[in-house]
């Protein structure tokens, strides 16, 4: 049996505004994590340097000993195959920024990089809750709707390295405009926080009944409509009825693509629990072929939202084979 | 380099009434072929005994000094995973059939098996139109529409074998009933064969213009609507036009999930050639992200409809790891 126990990962999540890192081991606890700014380096070199200076000091004195194996990274429009990130929207790295090429110069060590639902992906199949499992899907319902596929132990990544996009596959065609990709009727159109909020304000403008959502008006957010419903409002937990029924939908074709064992959710809009599961799960079911029913567990992240997404990262270092 | 000349496969196709079976070199070339009536055989056993005292001879006469490597097959139901025919419904054999088991068993020789579609994508990666190719879907379009999917260059089976179900993925939420399946707004309910021809007597029925359709009246088929499309029928070409457009939606929604280098389509219906492409490529292009715009091909099968099901089967027997 190989000794895993002085192995050790470094996850990089890069957002807009912060990045996030963390020292992990093989049973996905965090030794060490802390953030740098993203924002402050106008240049991809000079993060990179800064990222190496911050995290130097930190496995010299948390890996005594052992080894870092690697440094997985989460980016949006992450490309695993090429190591890049490619023109991403909310960073000042303009164009395609070859982005493991430099972790890998300055740290001399192997680099792997994926978006950040593909990162959530592995680090579910590594400590979460797809351990052993070589088919599932992972789906993040957040301020959007992300997701990350494996088929066969692999992560689906497709001939270009940006499948994935569940989110943005068309649940109601002709339905909802998206606000940013002008598509008609995605499920991120319906089930992201965003949509909810649509949701709700749709179903005040529709309805004449009371509801405690009318006093908030112009301010409604997510968590308002959460709390709301979990006060027993109507119309709020008709919001999450609706939001469970889309997702339920799109989560049938799902299966009936790729068969998962298990979907994983994971993501603030799950927090309302049973309001959003119960139908999610009535109109999964109602819509697979019979040979897919009562088959496919639907289950909930296990992985720390604060620290998912340095997890996530820190995984990818494990899929690494050189 | 391995010598793969003298190296053959036998391509099993099993349908209700008849098996087609070939013996298929490694380029693709069927040697020999034939069939014999799979519903003569009430028992599997006596019908696996009655393929290898038909084939023994041909393999003898056409394989002399060569290997042959296994033996392919595609049947309904067919698991890859554990080379069963489970609860076929259009075969003789009720319940779970150990198929590869007898097939070995008797032959002496490794057998693989999986459904039609899964049978033809691997034939289309080993002999057609997806040579090369890592990351692709093939979509049948006949009386059903099946589907089998490739990615990383593995087959999609998913956790239990049964992943691909394309067919079956809902295009229009609470749309037309499946005559069979029961659910709403499936793909095969508007772009198989037998969909053509609903979505052409609904149109008959609501439009009162003109239409060569009208004469055929309670017996019209898809050979019917295709060749009155051709003529220029507008109702006739309508009805293309709108079955583009479902395909066309569904596809964008399957690219985004597995991103394929390619879509390869296959069967009867897109005979119309561009009559119905036209409008699936517009819907394809439309409902994508920018990302997978203009990227994905669009082709037809090269294999000759009626090789491909022998092809598809012996291509199997080259993804056997021993």
């Amino acid at each position: 049996m190989i000794d895993l126990s002085n192995e050790f990962a470094i996850g990089i999540d890069i957002g807009g505004t912060n990045t996030k890192y963390g020292i992990v081991n093989h049973r996905g606890e965090i030794l060490e994590k802390g953030e740098i700014r993203t924002d402050a380096y106008p240049e991809v070199e000079t993060y990179v340097d800064a990222l190496y200076d911050t995290l130097t000091p930190l496995i010299k004195q948390h890996v005594n000993g052992g080894i870092v194996k690697g440094i997985g990274v989460g980016a949006p429009n992450g490309n695993f195959y090429t190591g890049t990130i490619e023109y991403a929207p909310n960073l000042l790295w303009k164009g395609i920024i070859p982005l493991t090429k430099l972790v890998t110069a300055k740290f001399g060590l192997p680099a792997a990089l994926t978006n950040d639902a593909n990162a959530a992906a592995v680090g579910e199949m590594n400590y979460g809750a797809a351990r052993g499992m070589r088919d599932f899907i992972m789906i993040t319902l957040g301020t959007g709707v992300g997701s990350g596929i494996v088929s066969n132990g692999q992560l689906v990544l497709g001939h270009d390295g940006f499948a994935g996009e569940l989110g943005h596959t068309i649940i109601r065609p002709g339905g909802r405009k998206h606000w940013s990709t002008k598509l008609d009727g995605s499920l991120e159109a319906y089930c992201s926080a965003t949509g909810i909020v649509i949701t709700a304000k749709e179903m005040l403008n529709e309805s004449k009944e009371d509801s405690l959502l009318r006093q908030f008006n112009g301010k409604l957010d997510s968590r308002i409509v959460y709390e709301q419903a979990m006060k027993g409002d109507k119309i709020a937990q008709e919001v999450y009825r609706f939001t469970g029924q889309i997702l339920g939908e799109a989560l049938a074709n799902f299966i009936m693509f790729s068969s998962p064992e298990a979907i994983i959710l994971f993501g603030g809009v799950i927090k309302a629990g049973d309001l959003i599961m119960n139908p999610t799960r009535e109109h999964m079911e109602k819509n697979l072929l019979p040979i897919f029913q009562d088959k496919v567990k639907l289950i909930f992240s296990e992985l720390k939202e604060a620290d998912a997404a340095i997890l996530g990262a820190s995984a990818l270092v494990w899929e690494i084979r050189e």
